[in-house]
């Protein structure tokens, strides 16, 4: 069973995931894909931890997303993921073509046929005014790509608007 | 019963909002959190005035909104608050936390148990790009977060696209 | 029967809008709004390009989009617009308010009383943050207003995300 959970900045999204997670009554490991470069960051990183069960198994990957899923998911055990977006814009600021390529299509594959449940997070980025930067467009256009590839993959996507979901396909 | 009105720039949230306002067939007491800063912001708040029923009672706050709510809820009268992005953002404004915790709790406090209907309109202004300037974010997760507050307390919310709402809860 | 099919950037509208007109099992007339004005806007166009049936019909038309539409819509022929928003965007560049408030009215007269399946395909642009420059907050106006007088005209109203459609209106 795989679930694609979206929603824009401080939407919900991160919480109802965990919410989602803890329905299959499994261990839970939990991937985080932020990199803690900045003081901001750092906080928010440790809002995420706060709000987290403290005996959810916690990886940090930034790139190598794709891999570390394949080892990940199994039968016994629930894999959530939050968020895509930072893994894709770390991604894109490696300005790395065929990286970037390589890196997508690991995580189409080992979500290809799971044997076991995931749950990817990921932010609506695509809704307002197209950004004036050519950097900050290529990202708009690598998330909405992703999500319209990952959405056609899982059995279970939603929109989530003020901490409520909206089901887009189920 | 509360109701809290979701919507981007110019998806008709107002008007939805002042029609779900008048089904109730009860006096509405409508409270306008803009201030008139500039010619531009006159001319938004001039457009609302002439869009809104001439018998409506109107009343002006830009901070203390949860003083004036708990006054203004009453089993007689509907009480319409448009916009909290704007509160909010007037509230960012005054650069002083504790006045923001203060006030922000006010507001969940007089929506806890309120005894009349209360109708809220709010932006939503996470689904594009995160703005690359600080106080910008600052102002998106403060929009998100009360955006998930008052939907836990509303028995009531919608998403607004386009003058068509989309029900989140009901 | 009129459609309007709203998204984000990179949401799927378009792919969505073109597996819509083939089920019509008509000739589609294809009206492409883009104008190619630089490198990264003739990649987009010519992706575009690749995604749509070769036997379509094809007319590119980046201001004039009401009196195009008025002789394309027939009741043997499904008229596919890709899309307002930057019909809208070229219509605020001319910079010339009659000439933008008579488009904006053919285009609705176009669609008052249609002969023949249309579909519009527009862009949601309201729901990140405000944008700082007058002319971005102008063109996100324009956009939500069109978009709320169509869906008043339009039998059916949809919002993409990831490329999975919600019904706003059907």
């Amino acid at each position: 069973m795989r679930e694609l959970i979206l929603g824009g900045a401080r939407s919900g999204k991160s919480r109802y995931a965990q919410a989602r997670a803890t329905e299959w009554a499994l261990p839970v490991r939990y991937i985080a894909t932020a990199e803690s470069l900045d003081h901001e960051m750092a906080q928010r990183i440790s809002r995420h931890r706060q709000d987290r069960p403290e005996h959810w198994e916690v990886y940090e990957e930034s790139i190598a997303l794709g891999a570390l899923l394949k080892d990940s998911i199994a039968p016994d055990r629930v894999v959530l993921v939050d968020c895509l977006t930072l893994w894709l814009s770390n991604l894109l600021c490696l300005n790395d073509h065929n990286r970037f390529a390589q890196e997508r299509q690991a995580l189409l594959d080992a979500l290809a046929e799971p044997v076991g449940p995931v749950i990817l997070v990921s932010n609506e980025v695509g809704q307002g005014v197209i950004p004036d930067n050519a950097l900050a467009r290529q990202f708009v256009d690598a998330t909405g790509w992703l999500h319209q590839a990952l959405a056609e993959q899982c059995e279970r996507v939603s929109l989530v608007v003020a901490g409520l979901p909206l089901t887009l396909k189920s």
